[in-house]
C-alpha cells in the first residue's frame, strides 16, 4: 500500500503531509513508548519531521537514549524530532491567553503554529478581570492574520477579542476551574454561544488543533 | 393558625410581609384564573400589595372585570394590586442588559426593585460585541447600591461589569440562544464560573429573584 | 456616544462595520416586527448594508411594506436591505452539506460568505452513507481558501473532507436528527473530538457565525 | 502600562484594588510555588495584602522560608500576606453551615469577608434533619446585614433561613455528598430553583466568592 | 395462556390481582381511545375495577358513552371503571403537598391509595417559605402507616417533614418550576442527596406510584 | 458520476442497492413533498424499491395522486413504492415488544425485515410487570435467526429475553415513558448497561435501524 | 437548647431518637477520627447506639484504641458502638442483590435494618442473566414486610422482583458497572422509570437509607 | 436448584452454557482474588470453560500458583482457563480498529470472538484521518458473517465501513479522547446517530460483548 507504513500496531499514514500540508502526529496517552518510538522512527524514516503531543517528561526521558536528536517542549507538553528543516516563518498568528493556568495549553498552539510557517505573538494573561490590560495588544492583534485565544473558568475572553478586531477568532476552551465549569464545559459552551460572530472553537484544551487551524489560515494568506 | 389564611387550594402566607420585608408572590403557570384570584383578594383583604409573575395577557384579561384596579405590567408580563401605598424609593438599584431579547427578564428585575423601594436605572443593549456602548454607564454604576446584569447566550457581561465596579453583582442568565445555549445553562455556567469575585447568580430568567436580592441589598444601605 | 445610536430598546452599533469589517446583524427570534424594522432603518441611515438571521416569512410580510427594498432568502431564512454596493467577490469559499435536510444552514452559510465578498462553491448531498459522491469535488475544495462542512445525525463528514485536503475546513453541527442526535449535540461533539487537526467549530445550525468565518479566512488570504 | 505588574507568566491588576476594593486573589491550583511566590511579592511590593485559596499545606511549607510573614489558615485553605493594616471591621455578616463536612467552604467564606471589614458570626451544623437547631439563632441572623448559607447534599438550608428573615441570603452548595449529588450539581440546582425569592448563589465550594459579595453587601450598609 | 386475556395489541395481564394486590394499570398517553376500551372492558369481564393515568378530558368524553359507568376524576386526571366494591378503608396514608400547582400529583397519590384501602389525609401548600404552615399537622402525620410528599423547584420538602416524624415517606419530585429546575429533575436530585434517611424516591410527576407503594405499606400495617 | 442521481438538493445513491444489498431509504422530517417525491421517482426510475420511513399521513395524502402504486403501512408510519419484486422470504427473525405504546417502532421494524427477506414473528406486549406472558414464546424465539426487542421506560426486556435464549438480540429503546425517562434515554442506558453478553443496540424509536440489522443477520444465515 | 450536645464543629441531635426513632448516623467521609471520635462519645454519653457508614478500615483502626467497645462491619464498611441492647427482632426485611459485586451495598442495607428490630433475609447473585436463580425465592419475598433489591448496571433486578410480589420494595442502584453506567446513573434511571408501580428509590449505593426506609416499613407492621 | 451452584456470594448459572451457546463470564473489578478463583473452579468443576474479563496482571499472578493451566491474555486484558476443547472455528468475523490505542478492546473481542467457533481477521489502524489505508481490506470485510469496528474520539469508522460492505456491523465506543470525548460518549452517540442503517452498538470499551454478540451472528450462519 503506497503512503503506508504498516507497524503492525500502526499503520502510519506517510502520505498525510502531502495531502493535507502537516504530518502524521502522535498523541501519546494510551501508548507504550515502544509504540511512540516506532512511529517517530518511520516518520523519520520518511523524511518526515516528528510531533507528540501530551508527552509526559517520563516519555520524554525513556526516549531520549534512542532517539538523541529528540527535543522536548517541556511549556508545551510536546515531543519533537526533526528530520529536515522547518519552513521558513512568514506572516503572524497571535496567541492569546486568559489567565496564567492555562499556558500550557497555549503554549501547545503557539509551538503547532510556528513550526507550520507562522511567527507567533503571545500575550500573556488578559482575562476579564482586569481587560486594561488587553487594549494595548489591540493593534498588535489586528495584524494577526488568525488570533488563538485560550481561556477557562468562564471562557468570555474570545468574545471580547473578537469584538476588537476583524480577524478569524479560533477560541480554546480549557479545564482550568471546579465546580461548574465541568472540567473545561463551560468554557466551551460560553465560546460556541457568543454573540460575535466569526468566533470558531476547538475541543477543551486542544491547543494544538488551533495552532494547525491558525496555521492553516495563516498559509491561506500567502495565496 | 395565626398568619395563615386557608383557602383550601392554597395556605396564604400572610405572615411573610412582617417576617421577610415581602409579601407572598403569585408564580401563574399552573395556577388556574380562579386560584389566582382568590390569593389576590387573600392578600387585599390581609392588606398587604400583591404581585404575581409570568402573569399572560389572557389571564390579565379574565381578572380585570373582577379586581378593577388589578395592573398589568406588559413588558415585566407581571401583574400587580396595590391596597397599600408603595414605600418611598430610597436608595438606587442598577438593571444592566446584553441584548434586546433579555428586556423582559430585565424589566422584570427593575419592577419588583421598584416596588420594593429602590430608585432604579435602566441600562439596555450593552453587550460584548461592542462594549464601547456600556463605558459611559460605568459611574453610574459605581453609584448603585446593588447592580442586576441580564445576559443569554454566552451570559459574559455580568463578569464585565464586575470587574469595573466595587458593588455586588447579580447575575441573571436568560434563555435567548440556540443550540448548545440549552434554554440558559450556557450563560447561567458562565456566570458561575466568573473570575470575578463578588457576583453571584439566580435561576434562568428568574428577573423577579434578582430584583428581590438587588432590594434587599439596597434596603441594607439604609441601615 | 460615538459609534451607537440609541433607539431605546437597542444600542445600535454603527462602529461595527469599521472595526470587524462586518456591520451588527439581527438575530430575529425574541424581537418584535418594530424592533426589527428600526435596527434596519438605523443601519441604512447609517449607510450600511443588514442582515436578519431566522427570519419567519410572516416576518418578511410584516415589513416589506415599509422597506420596499426588503430581499427574503427564503433558502436560508434570512431578510436582507442593502444601501451600498456588496463587495466584489474575490476567493473560493466552499460551502460542503452532508444531506438534503442540512440545506437550510448551509444555505444561511452560504449567503454569509457572498455578501462578504467570496466566490461560493455548494456541494449538496455527499455524506457517509456515500462518500463515493464526495471524491469527484476534492480537487475543487482543495483550491477553496476555507471549507465550511455542514452535518447532523453523526457528524462526520467534516473528519472526512479535512482529511484530504489541506485547507482550514469549519464544522457546522446540525439539529437533524432524532433520539440521541438531542438536536445536535451528538453532531458537535462528534466534530469537536474529530482525529483530524485543523477543524474549527461552530454552535448547532450556526450556518451564519460559520459563513462570517469562512469570508474573513478568505479576506485574510488577499493581504 | 499603567496599574499592571508584567510577571511573563503573569501581569498582576495592581489596579484592581483602587477599582474594585478588593486586589488581585491566586487561586493556587495549577500554578506553581514560584508563580504564587512571584505575585504575592508584586503585590506586596505595590503596598497591597495578599490572599491565596486552596492553597495546600505543601505549598505553604515551600513559600514560608521565602515569605516569613506569610499566614497559614488551615480551617479555610487560604494563605495570606499582609503589608497594610486590614480594615477595622463594622457591620455583621452571619455564615451558616449545614454540616460538619462543609466547615471549610464556610472558613473560607468567613475568612473573606473578615478581611474585607466584616465582623462575622458563624453557626454551624444545622441542617435540616434536625431545624430546631437553627432556631435559636433567628434573631442574630436578622440583624446580620448579609447571610452566607453553605450546604452539600441536598442543599436546602439556605430556602429555610431565607424564609425566616429579611436579609439578602448567599447559597454556596459544596461538594459534599456521593452518587446523585453529583460533586454539587445537585445541591446548587436546590438553590437555584428555591420558592423563596432573594436567594443568590455561587458556584460549588466557592466560599470566596460569597465572602466577597457578603463584604460588598456589608460596605454598602455604610453609604 | 391463563391470568392473560390476548387482545392482539395487548396482553392483559389478569392475573396480577391475585399476584400483586393491585390490577394492570392503563397509563394513557400514546394509546388509542379503541385501545383503553379494550383494556377496560377485558379487565371489567374479568371481574376487576379498572384504573387509568394521565386520562385526558378528550378520551373521558369519547369513552363514556361506551362505558357510562366510568367516572372522570378531574383533579388526578385518572379515569376509573368499578366492578366490584372497593376495599373497606384502614390505616392512614398523609399526602402533603409543598404548592398549589403540585396539586394534580398529589390527587393522583391519594386517589391510588385510597382505592388500595387507606383512610387519606391531604396537607396542601406548606412549602419552605412558610414552614409554620406545616407545624400544626406533625401529629397528624406521626399517626400515619407512609406520609406521601409532593414538591417541585427545590424539592426539600420531604428532608423537612421526614426530620420530624418517625414513619416512611415517600417523596414524589414534580415537573413544576423553570430555568434549572429541567422539569423537574432538580427537585428528584433534592430528594434523593437528603440528608434524612429514611426517605424514598419515585419518577417525576409519579403520583400513583408513590400512592401504591404507601399503599403497600399501609396494607403491611394489617400483618 | 455512475451510481449517482444528481436532483440538485439530493445526490441519490443509485449504487447503494448493490453495495449494501439496501437502496437509499427517505427519512422524511425536513424534507418537503416534492424532495420525497423527486427521490421515490429517482429510486424507481432505476428499477428499485424505495422506503420512506416517519412519513406523517398528511404526507401520503399529498404524494399518492403523483405515484398511485405508492403504499402507506400507518401501524408504521412509513411509506413504500415497489418496482421489482420483494425478495421470497427465508429464515425468522422475532420482533418482540413490551407495550402497546411501543407498537410503531415494533411495526417499523417488522416491516423492514420483511422487505429485506425475512419472515417475522411479532409478539406483543410481554413486559416485566409480566413476565409469565413471555415465557410461552422461548422457543419461538429460539428459532429465529435474530431477535429484535423493543421497550421503552426502564428498558429491561432485552436482557430478560437473551438471558433465555442463544440468538442475537437487538435491542431498540423508545421514547416511551415521562420524567427521567428522558425521551427514551433511560431505556437506551439499562439496554448498553445489559449483564446478559451478546445484546446490540440502535438509537431511540430506530425500529427501522433495528429491522435492517436483523435482515443484515439473517441474510448472513444463508450463507 | 435541649436535645442537643454542642461539640463546636457539630451539634449532636440527641432528640433524633426520640423523634424518629433513629440515632443520628455518622457519614464518615469528610470527617477527621477526631470528629467521628467526639461525635460517638457523644451520643454514648446520650445513652444512644450510634452508627458510622462509609467507615474505611483506617478509620476504625484509628479509633479502637480509644473506644475498645467499637465493632468494625466489613461487609458493610461500617462502624457501631452499642450502649444500649438493641431492639428485640420482629418482623421480616428481604435484601436481594444482582451480584457479587453489589455485595457491600447489600450488606449495609441489612445491617441498617437488623439493627433498627427487623429480622433479614438475605438473597445473592438473582441478576437477570440467570432468572431462574430468583425463583425458588419468591415465597420467602412475599412473607416480607418489605423487600429491599440492590442492582448495578442495568438495575433492572427491582422490577423483576416487584413484579412477582405484592410487597414494598425499594430499589438501591449501585455505581457497578462501567462506560455508560455512568457510575450508577443508568441503574437509578431504570428504576425510577419501572413499569412496575410501588417501587420507590434511593440514591446510589445508599444501602443505609434503603435499611432504614425498609426498617420504619417493618416497624409500621406493628401497629 | 438445578443449573445453580451456590458459593454463598455468588450463584454460579452452570445452565447458562446450555441456554445461551456461553458460560458465566467473570467481570474482574470489584471482586476479590478468591471469588474470582471461586467462580472459575466452579465452571471448571462444571466442565465448562471460564472466561475473565478486565483481568489486571497483579489478579493473575495472584492466582496462577492456584490454578497452573490459567491462560492471561494481556493484549486483551482477559484470563482464561480451559476444561474441554475449543470449538473447531468455522466463519469469519473481522475487527476492524480506528487507531493504536483502541486496541485493547478490540483485542477483547477478537479473543471473545475466536473462543466461540470464529476466524477472526484483525484490521488496524484504519481511522478517518487517512482513510486510503481502510480500501485494501473492504473485500476481506464483505466475506464475514459480522464487522466489529471499534472506535474512540469522534466514533465514525464504523459509519464508513458499514456504508462500503452488505454485512452486520457492531460498533464499539472506545474512552480514547479528552475533552468533550467525555470517556467515549461521543463516539457511543455519533454510532447511535449513524446514517447508515444496520449498524448496531454496546457499550463503551465493551469489546467483549461486541465479540460475543459477532460470534452469535457467526454460528446463525451455519443454520
Amino acid at each position: 500500500m503506497p503512503d503506508v507504513d504498516d507497524l503492525g500496531f500502526a499503520r502510519v499514514d506517510t502520505g498525510r503531509l502531502k495531502r493535507r500540508g502537516l504530518s502524521e502526529v502522535v498523541f501519546c496517552p494510551g501508548k507504550t513508548p515502544d509504540q511512540v518510538l516506532a512511529i517517530f522512527r518511520s516518520l523519520r524514516d520518511a523524511g518526515q519531521n516528528a510531533f507528540a503531543t501530551r508527552a509526559a517528561p517520563e516519555l520524554y526521558a525513556a526516549l531520549r537514549a534512542e532517539l538523541p536528536e529528540l527535543v522536548y517542549h517541556a511549556a508545551a507538553r510536546a515531543m519533537t524530532l526533526d528530520t529536515v528543516p522547518l519552513p521558513a516563518p512568514s506572516g503572524l498568528v497571535a496567541v492569546v491567553c486568559a489567565g496564567t493556568s492555562d499556558l500550557p495549553v497555549a503554549e501547545e498552539a503557539a509551538l503547532a503554529a510556528e513550526r507550520l510557517g507562522a511567527h507567533v505573538e503571545r500575550v500573556t494573561d488578559v482575562g476579564l478581570a482586569g481587560l486594561h490590560r488587553l487594549m494595548p495588544f489591540v493593534d498588535r492583534l489586528r495584524a494577526a492574520r488568525a488570533v488563538v485565544v485560550v481561556a477557562g473558568m468562564e471562557g468570555a475572553l474570545p468574545s471580547v477579542v473578537a469584538g476588537l478586531i476583524d480577524r478569524p477568532v479560533i477560541a480554546v476552551p480549557t479545564s482550568i476551574g471546579y465546580g461548574t465549569s465541568m472540567n473545561g464545559v463551560a468554557a466551551l459552551l460560553a465560546m460556541l454561544n457568543t454573540c460575535v460572530p466569526g468566533i470558531t472553537v476547538v475541543n477543551i484544551d486542544n491547543g494544538f488543533g488551533a495552532g494547525v487551524a491558525a496555521a492553516m489560515i495563516n498559509r491561506t494568506g500567502k495565496d
